[in-house]
């Protein structure tokens, strides 16, 4: 396995759950960006947990150390190193289920793939810990592109069967969108958030989690970023959606539901405004032939119930190799969606980033 | 851009819909393999025009010819290339409105990607006809898993709103599957794929189209295979799915739907059957924590309707600045979903070669 | 194994000697190059065997045919694919000695690494034919580089023991470099030149072969291409340079002999020439640390007696597993390295367009 | 600029001379390795400075301290990741210099690529010490290669003028390949190495350094690793050997001067002994077409002297666009060659490994 990904800017994450601490080295970045540090912790505290009642009570507050590539407030273009260091671990609750292989998580998987010899404690290197230098990196690309006057934005469009309404696909407010990141509990409709809210903590008190979808818009994009086939803008953002543990399924525009259409209503056309072309319509979410259109870009993610939940579950003991119940302890995440919220962000920065370097090269003016 | 994909198993693909060829070149299969040329061909013809009235009806045999890596009828090692000619093409069809942007098309982003230098004749590097290299990739490619004992099968799970049973994501049946591919229209329920024809014969004659959604299972994966992040199953997977022009969503398992569930519903129970770990449920498609489970690998793909309609729609004409009518000449698929099936299952045998590959070494034998 | 190289620019190589063709793929060039046709054939000529007794006498016009990525004499940045077909093979050549090991050559190795499945014919994949689809991409990347105002030349500085004057490193002349490529015996001093090729000749007399080193010097490259460590200047071409078949040896600038220095004597200390900084010896061959400072790029490339010689030779008859005498017939080479001379020019050609594509981005004007 | 390498087995390096810490990210170890602290301590300090003489006075124990992937005494299969904390920085001693450019040092270019935002102190990201982590990754390529019985060794082939015996290519001796790795001045000859090492103090005395050449032989190796063209053994090895900072020149086997010889010569011949296929000489070096024949594999790196002397030398202000006089003060090392050596084995175990994995896959038995 390889925890590198990217071509233009690449990212190489590492760490475990309750090891001594997890990190990241990005390099391609360009040399003489002065990151907002501030902006930064922030992104990071958006994802921390130990914020709310529908998270876990666990405290991380996520401080993060660059260790290299960074001087004098500046990046410098050597690999930039980001450390976070791991504290509140309570390891000893996995020691007793080590061999017990909970429902939902990758425990049987990592066993087979690492013959037994991954770190168990807390989901190890699987941990949705992780995330957060995808986070961090997610926050400097995110930098980078609003310079560029890009900005990103979501929401939590679903819980359980409780819907947000959407994004305006044609004409996305960037300044609605970043507002977006203010909120503890993203969405548009704060009725409907109410509800989600409500939805949550009643899984939590029956001692059960809930899963749930995010919708993101990125406006301010030029047209002629990504590539046709293994480049396109799809590939590259789902590749990296993918990766973050709990995502099950990735739709652009009006995706599935584009599926159920004719043609005629489906196929975007193309109009005259203000001397720019653009789409009437955005079924296609801003991406034709794996490359932007100058249009909003639209996608959305979905994300399964937490699988730690404290309710009885049968599995297996593999070592015993008998069948017995579980019942997980510890504290967990009633619902990981609203904390999985910047983790899309970052990712899709990410991505962008990736691709503007590939056009615009590795020494250009910030 | 780039047309070279994968890390182990390693694919350039090249050509355009109106030029010479279009071909391929994978490096990283066994020496030693004996091709099925006629199981090739057979895939090949899965994916071709012209066979029925649900199709376009141009003539396209794509008769492959093996140029380097092959000696003696078997893989030496090397590079394995792979020519496509092309042959009855209409180009003088584009001349006319190669300024004229096709709504739902790749003309108005390849035009701003590469400087207005892009083909434009028939969509050139963008065509959906550049998915023959990768069917003939993925035809060696289930050629070796089949050795391996794994099995690929996909149906058409829905037409518009009409939809077909779906796989049991428990209990796949391999005979089942490799009967999909024998059919000119792969459903479950004859009925159903009854209803769609029609829909999709309905649409043509309203000079319209139509989109679908595929779903595959692949059966008979060991546990083990893939990684967690970026190396994920899924993200292997849906990078190459997105790849395919058309695709606007992907899902594993349960997919969007298990978003709606609570944890308790979606996890997968683990139980013990014949001394073997399975799941009750399958959820999870099949994927834990980014790693095969052993059990089924589930996978939904949304297309939207060909773009491609002889309806008049609005556009633009990009060198004179101003809008236009389009009425869309020429032999077009009113629904891409029959022949998109084998592309995805082709592109799934690619996917999941690779990472067998990274690990059981390149020298493994057959 | 791989036929892939590259990050910003990537190519694929493909065939065998006595297959149908040899090939590339060449992914990343800008958009909108005019290719200077009759240049590439030039360039391909100057490796092609067949004009003169000091080469073998196979007739190979390596004729080549783009069949992707280029339309109305430009690149379209779609992927640029150009095959070569194969002619004059006398494939029955190999066909009685397929068991025996050519000293030399990579019948043993290749046997190993792929289970005898290898092409034996002619060396198959790992022929020295293969450098002709890297001269045509290297020929495509110095039209690139030129306009830039980088030139890249090339020498004999030694066949044998006899050496020709060296290259002036520290002000090499661009019409000087430019006119050795006109030669068809390229070297600084005519008389050396005349010596070399009466040692050659002596040899072919006696049944033996030469090898002999090239010396390259490229000027106007602008300082800051390059990077530290695993993507210096001298790794990306050391890794071309060895990939050339026969190559044993690679320097830069003083090379070897640099290691027999003081750091008072091989340090190139600085100056100012009319604004500039330049440095006023060149032993450093125009790189620190891993990056072009402006002055001439230097270097040198060991080639090896070509190893088919048509003298008795002991080796085994891996079948039998006996020791044999073996007389290699068929027309080859007395010496490789006017042929060569070409083939380091190109994959210096596309080493360096490759870390310019790094810093510029794929969407550069030319 | 990335400081990633590989392909089957992945690195990434990060980290400045004057930072927090250096470091390496470790991707594709198998799982289950127990590693050998105490021999990668001992690899570290033979690269280490302050032990000697013959090299800088600065003490830098390099500690490591693995942060991730490491349990229970055992690789996890998850990234390996090792700190090295910086100390005994004299930072101060840079500041004031920091605009005049160091001959023979990476100022200038550094400050072309990186638009002067590049960390200046001690050479910043281009110092030497960043093979510290190099050689703790091949300090575990090593062992996993040991267990296989793949033994490298290699000794100062020369200082000055001054020549040590060379390893016999044919029939190196583990043991006393094994037996360098103990001595504090690796030679064959001890004579020699008395003279060396004169010539070394010779130099420092008078303000000045030396440079050197260093000779490897690894033996042991299966004949097969490796491929034809870009992922040669010479190609992956050169790479990371002209990584190295200071490395300006690569040959194998026979190397340079092999180019001067008749193929008559220079031919291995292959002979029969114990029922193995061997060569009679080695001047391949042990690998042909890319490929390891199963000989030793043998080849010399040639390093530059130390550019940083206390001798006054010319050079330029490059803010002040005026040339002035430097004399370089603070601790360095008259000649790095001896703590080189640890180096160059440790770049060769991991592009070997890499190769190993790529035949035999990520989860081989141990």
């Amino acid at each position: 396995m390889s925890g590198v990904w990217g071509e233009f800017l690449k990212l190489s994450i590492f760490g475990e759950s309750h090891g001594k601490c997890i990190g990241i080295v990005i390099n391609g970045l360009p040399a003489g960006l002065e990151l907002d540090l501030h902006h930064i912790q922030k992104e990071l505290g958006r994802r921390a947990p130990g914020k709310s009642q529908l998270a876990t009570a666990r405290q991380e507050d996520d401080a993060f150390e660059i260790v290299s590539g960074y001087l004098n407030n500046r990046t410098t273009g050597a690999p930039l190193s980001v450390l976070i260091w791991n504290k509140d671990q309570h390891s000893r609750d996995y020691e007793e289920i080590k061999d017990i292989m909970r429902p939902g998580h990758a425990d049987f998987t990592a066993r087979n793939k690492f013959a037994g010899f991954n770190d168990y404690r807390g989901g190890g290197h699987f941990s949705g810990r992780l995330t957060a230098p995808l986070v961090l990196a997610g926050a400097i690309g995110k930098q980078i592109l609003s310079q560029k006057g890009i900005v990103i934005g979501s929401h939590i469009l679903r819980i359980g069967n409780i819907e947000d309404t959407r994004f305006n696909p044609v004409n996305a407010d960037p300044e609605k969108l970043l507002a977006m990141s203010d909120k503890p509990f993203p969405v548009i409709s704060e009725g409907q958030g109410q509800l989600m809210q409500e939805h949550i903590l009643q899984a939590k008190m029956e001692q059960d989690s809930v899963g749930g979808i995010v919708e993101a818009a990125i406006v301010g994009l030029p047209a002629g970023i990504g590539s046709p086939f293994f480049d396109s803008v799809e590939s590259k953002l789902a590749h990296l959606l993918f990766s973050i543990p709990a995502v099950k399924g990735v739709e652009f525009g009006t995706g599935f539901a584009v599926s159920g259409m004719r043609g005629s209503e489906a196929n975007d056309e193309f109009t005259l405004g203000n001397g720019e072309v653009r789409t009437m319509t955005n079924h296609c979410g801003g991406i034709q032939g794996g490359i932007t259109n100058g249009m909003p870009l639209i996608f959305r993610t979905a994300f399964k119930p937490t699988p730690s939940i404290a309710r009885g579950q049968r599995t297996v003991d593999i070592v015993r190799m008998e069948e017995v119940e579980i019942h997980i302890q510890g504290r967990h995440d009633p619902c990981i969606v609203p904390r999985a919220v910047p983790v899309v962000e970052a990712v899709a920065a990410i991505a962008l980033l990736d691709m503007i370097i590939e056009k615009d090269g590795s020494s250009w003016k910030i």
